[in-house]
């Protein structure tokens, strides 16, 4: 399997891409609007095929590709089944996309929101900002529920096999990944906390709203493709 | 062999973590000093020891960890023949570094410096500034030498194997990696371009200079260990 960590400084968001290398059909998770030509050019010339492009939740932070790309390559929408209106496909716990050699398995991690679902395929998870490296996103917004995500990540999660790679949704400190064995013995916020005590924590974060808040929600509800959320950009 | 890669977003610097899984014996390639906490917590999680430290070259944009590093944990300073006055040990074309089964060879990469190395390990090639996920290091300070590293990437990085795995020193676009076989098909500066041709390019960059020039080159010549080049930092 072609497998490539793409980075966006601005949002500090991971997107991934996996292949099969024999067929050449592709998917994406979690693109940036921002970055979609970036993308295109790097599956043109890998000589991929874009097949589908998974979000793995509504984003607040930034806006997703999703709908660019599919009107540029035709490639299917992906989402969990409380996902934004837009998408093509809707997949729950347990479900699985084929795409050649690669098999992806759906595992539903509500509590950062609630349509949050991770993406296993072999021994990687993507796990969107349900568990980030030594961090879980935040519960305070967006139907989120610090309970729900104690539950994902502690009864969903933390029961994949230890040595199960973790690629989450972003990163502030510089890490591009992490394993489930690490995040079980050293993540911040979950590890070594009991629910109660893991509810209080993220009911106490007192973080500022995300910047894009209000641009980023409706524009993804339509997989990207309402007004552009940048200041400078025409108000079509 | 346990591998990690990790950013710096104030410099864009990839610095990355080698292990062999068994010994527990630990190196790291191109280490920022304003990381440092952050690489020894990390080491401490993971039960590494850090045996070595090693830069592709001497940089003039970030301020290398090595020097903070061996001071807080014994391990070696690394870098290739012509690299800082300050390391302990210096490695030339073909030296092999062996850490339990982690087997390190040094290439002799100059032109973006003239100290410059890659590291390949197994299917992986730690190429500095040499080479560039479809770019190349600047040559216009350092005693930089566009022909040399021309040479460099199309005589000795691009006769590697096309699978082998490109991890740059640095990453402005988002890109963690790429492969040889990318980079020889796909390069901007080195692929489908003539020595004449690519040396007139990199001598028409016209780019201004690294905004940490004149503190990190005299820091680097110490390892990191001279005045802090923080602007807001003690001028001891």
């Amino acid at each position: 399997m072609l497998f490539r960590q793409l980075f966006d400084a601005e949002s500090s968001t991971y997107t991934y891409l996996l292949a099969d290398e024999r067929t050449r059909e592709a998917l994406l998770i979690d693109t940036v609007r921002e970055q979609v030509e970036r993308d295109l050019n790097l599956l043109k010339e890998l000589g991929l095929t874009l097949h589908y492009v998974l979000d793995t939740h509504l984003h607040a932070d930034h806006v997703t590709g999703a709908g660019l790309l599919r009107q540029r390559t035709g490639a299917r929408a992906v989402a969990g089944k409380k996902g934004a209106p837009c998408v093509d496909l809707r997949l729950g716990q347990g479900d699985v996309l084929e795409l050649g050699e690669v098999k992806l398995e759906v595992l539903e991690t509500p509590g950062h929101t609630d349509d949050s679902v991770s993406y296993r395929v072999g021994k990687r998870v993507f796990t969107g900002d349900a568990l980030l490296v030594r961090s879980a996103g935040r519960t305070d917004f967006q139907n989120g529920d610090a309970g729900q995500l104690y539950d994902s990540i502690t009864g969903v999660l933390f029961e994949l096999p230890d040595d199960t790679e973790v690629y989450p949704g972003h990163d502030y400190k510089g890490h591009t990944a992490s394993t489930i064995g690490e995040e079980r013995r050293f993540n911040a916020r979950a590890a070594n906390r009991d629910r109660a005590a893991f509810v209080q924590l993220m009911g106490n974060l007192n973080l500022p709203p995300p910047r894009k808040l209000k641009e980023a929600v409706p524009a993804n509800l339509a997989c990207g493709l309402t007004a552009d959320p940048r200041p400078d950009a025409p108000t079509t």
